[in-house]
């Protein structure tokens, strides 16, 4: 079957078929085994690719903007603070000046496709950051990639599963745990809900830990029980930083996030509550009583707080493998939703 | 006829060659309907053109960088914050550090041309912005493009009247309403100048309006009205909001812009007398007394105080056609003055 | 025979080969004269070079970004305000966040090469810059680039001998003057350094003048010594501003820096003394005395401080010749190091 997804907008795995993740995914590993090859380089050729971030990013900005240059094409890195925006029609506001509107169908003119960074430091209620990408995808007719928002992270969860399957093959059946984890860092859900949703879509078992009062947004994990409902898998929740950490679990991703209430408590309330719970890290000895399991993180890592220094750079990572993997990720999407690449799976 | 500009400073239309005016025209004409041809995409191979922003901009910026990129090259977006340049031999202070006779001279060894954008707020007194662009133009060998400053816009103007042509042609003998408009904004005059240098240089009739106390520079408007004398068609300064909207008008263009004491009495109080003047609007009642005018305006739009919503995104709109022009106007721009292509009119 | 530093950074020039350097010259010579030439322009194609900068710069990110161009690829400007990144394992803090261990092992898979520009006011102490730089070095295994940091200047050293022996020939048994010149810049060493250490290593006998208090690091200085007696050279310190100015000269450069203090009392202090001592400027007569030299500088030149206009800009500066060689010893330091270029001497 030939997968086609040309002008398609990328907002979460969660909107594309498990055909099209499959077919990103080919494309991804290809593009990474022939990184240079002559049938990649023109796909995007004297093409512009924006990037705008609300949010910074180290791996995002320069895998992004390697991705356009690998495919023949440009990618401009734009930052609101240089721009005048004004506030949606869905209640986000931006900055003082051009209605979305106005501004996207001129964008939809110069360029062959658009990014977009927003994380909840950007917005001020959950859910907006995500409602801005949609309104920029409702006004444009090229595709419109998701860099991060502060609900999902499309291109984070790809690379994510890639390297798992680069590295253990087939997901089916499967066990992943995510583990909340301690630190002083307020983390965004994105990742985290990206995981979650890619792995549960694609037939792996999910054990969720986290300390009571951390508990997800209930609308996603819904969708993460219904997508292992849909595959016969299991779904699991556990209250505690030991016990999930047995002989099932293939995939360790232990990783921050800020609790429920951290919209209206902000930032200062919710460290100061999350970095007393110590206990909550990924060490050796709890990856010792798993199966082997692969460490895996989107990175930045927060060392000695996520996960101490002796996982983190133990044999068992493949942290650094997985960031790889977004330049590839990246391209694949880019070329298939951009270029209109079609891929055989 | 062979129009050959290879080498010249692009600061205004109005020190362009109607000859040359149109061969850049018909260029970007022909760039637009083949956007991505073999026979555009090498002029400006492995160059470099680099950007100069004192002041921030969406559509400028966006619109060089994917021109130098259409044309094989690479645009340099430089933000002069991150520069240390010193004030010019004509009095414009920019910052502690280098003349511009030693940066401009450098620079040109690595470039193949460099667009300045610089507007009333980077500068002390009207015309400073202009200065600057002379100067570093005195200092350097390859072509000096204005993206904007404190007096005019010729890519802007460009791609107003290419615009106009697309949807009217001919212009010759049409008339242009350029209205102020009220706001809370203190707009420049650049995109306005430019827009009634061309208009009256390529034969059109213009109406202009605006309440009393907002007289553009007399300088301008002389050389608008010699246009217009040269031509032997009409000038009209009209002190009304209403009054110009007529049977005569195929095209309008409302726009807020500062009045004549703007650098004495600053944005404050700008902006206090500006914004009490509702009247000053572009709305479907008065556009329904031209001739099926249609819609122009540089963007962004101040919606419901420029222009109504009912206006601008209405089928006589023509603002995002105007926008697209930038791209076409500026990569003509390009290939003629860094590249030397040569266009037969 | 051939000269092959593929994979190896370039962290100062005291640290390459005398055979490495004299490849660099003569591939920089040749890119300078085919500077477009096909043989040069796939040497990076889709390939990324990143650019950190600590500290801004104007010559120096312009000139590496078009040299990436140049080469075919892309380089990406990178400021760390934008980014998270942590302390280093040497002691230098950069950011909250990631550790440069985590950081650098991503980076290298997505470029290929970096760049980092780091000086004095970005550390607390001497040498920290330069430690930063060994820290990516350490981590990444593609070639790392010093953009000037706060010892050393390679990029620099290299550019100054190539228009030294561009308009006098082979340098060796000429004397070069460098002196200290007074001014408010409070500036760094690492352009000083790099050019007392290149010409020493090439065969050059060195006048270093400057008031007392005014010494280099001594470290540098017992390198500089070893270079001159290794090739039977003349190094010799003076502490008068006039003095040095006689007819053994061919070559002046006067350049203001700060005190072995400056980390302690900081760039007040350090200008309110600098800015006083005025007798240490070159000017013409000086010049006169000299053997026709050459005045040479990094540039950005603090005119009527460092030099008087009248040498700065007459027939014996070479500044801008040396500013243009930065673009062609960088292309040639990437094709070399990046791109695996082998040179013939």
């Amino acid at each position: 079957m030939l997968v086609d997804i040309k002008g398609k907008d990328v907002l979460t795995t969660q909107e594309l078929s498990v055909d099209e993740i499959k077919a990103i995914l080919k494309l991804a590993k290809e593009m990474k085994k022939d990184r240079f090859d002559k049938k990649f380089n023109q796909l995007l050729k004297d093409k512009t690719f924006l990037m705008f971030f609300f949010n910074p990013s180290l791996r995002t900005r320069i895998s992004f903007e390697a991705a356009a240059t690998e495919l023949g094409g440009h990618a401009q890195f734009l930052e609101p603070k240089t721009m005048r925006l004004k506030k949606t029609s869905q209640g986000v506001e931006v900055q003082a000046g051009e209605t979305i509107e106005d501004a996207a169908q001129v964008l939809a003119r110069y360029a062959a496709g658009m990014g977009i960074r927003i994380l909840e430091t950007s917005v001020k209620h959950y859910g907006d950051g995500n409602a801005l990408l949609r309104e920029y995808a409702r006004w444009m007719n090229v595709p419109i990639i998701n860099m991060a928002d502060d609900k999902y992270h499309p291109c984070q969860g790809l690379s994510d599963v890639m390297g798992m399957e680069e590295h253990r093959g087939d997901l089916k059946g499967k066990t992943v745990l995510m583990s909340w984890a301690h630190g002083a860092l307020a983390r965004s859900y994105c990742s985290v809900h990206e995981n979650l949703l890619i792995t549960s879509r694609l037939g792996m078992n999910v054990k969720l830990a986290y300390p009571k009062g951390y508990d997800l947004p209930e609308e996603e994990i819904a969708k993460v029980k219904k997508n292992c409902e849909m595959n016969g898998t299991k779904f699991e929740i556990i209250n505690d930083p030991y016990a999930a950490y047995n002989e099932d679990v293939e995939f360790v991703y232990s990783r921050n996030w800020f609790g429920p209430d951290f919209y209206e408590i902000g930032k200062e309330a919710e460290i100061a509550r999350a970095r007393k719970m110590t206990d909550w890290i990924c060490d050796q000895e709890r990856m010792d009583r798993t199966n082997n399991a692969l460490f895996i993180h989107p990175m930045p890592v927060d060392r000695g707080k996520e996960v101490t220094d002796e996982v983190a750079s133990g044999p068992n990572s493949i942290i650094t493998d997985i960031a790889e993997n977004r330049l590839h990720t990246q391209k694949a999407i880019m070329a298939m939703t951009m270029a209109g690449l079609k891929v055989k799976i």
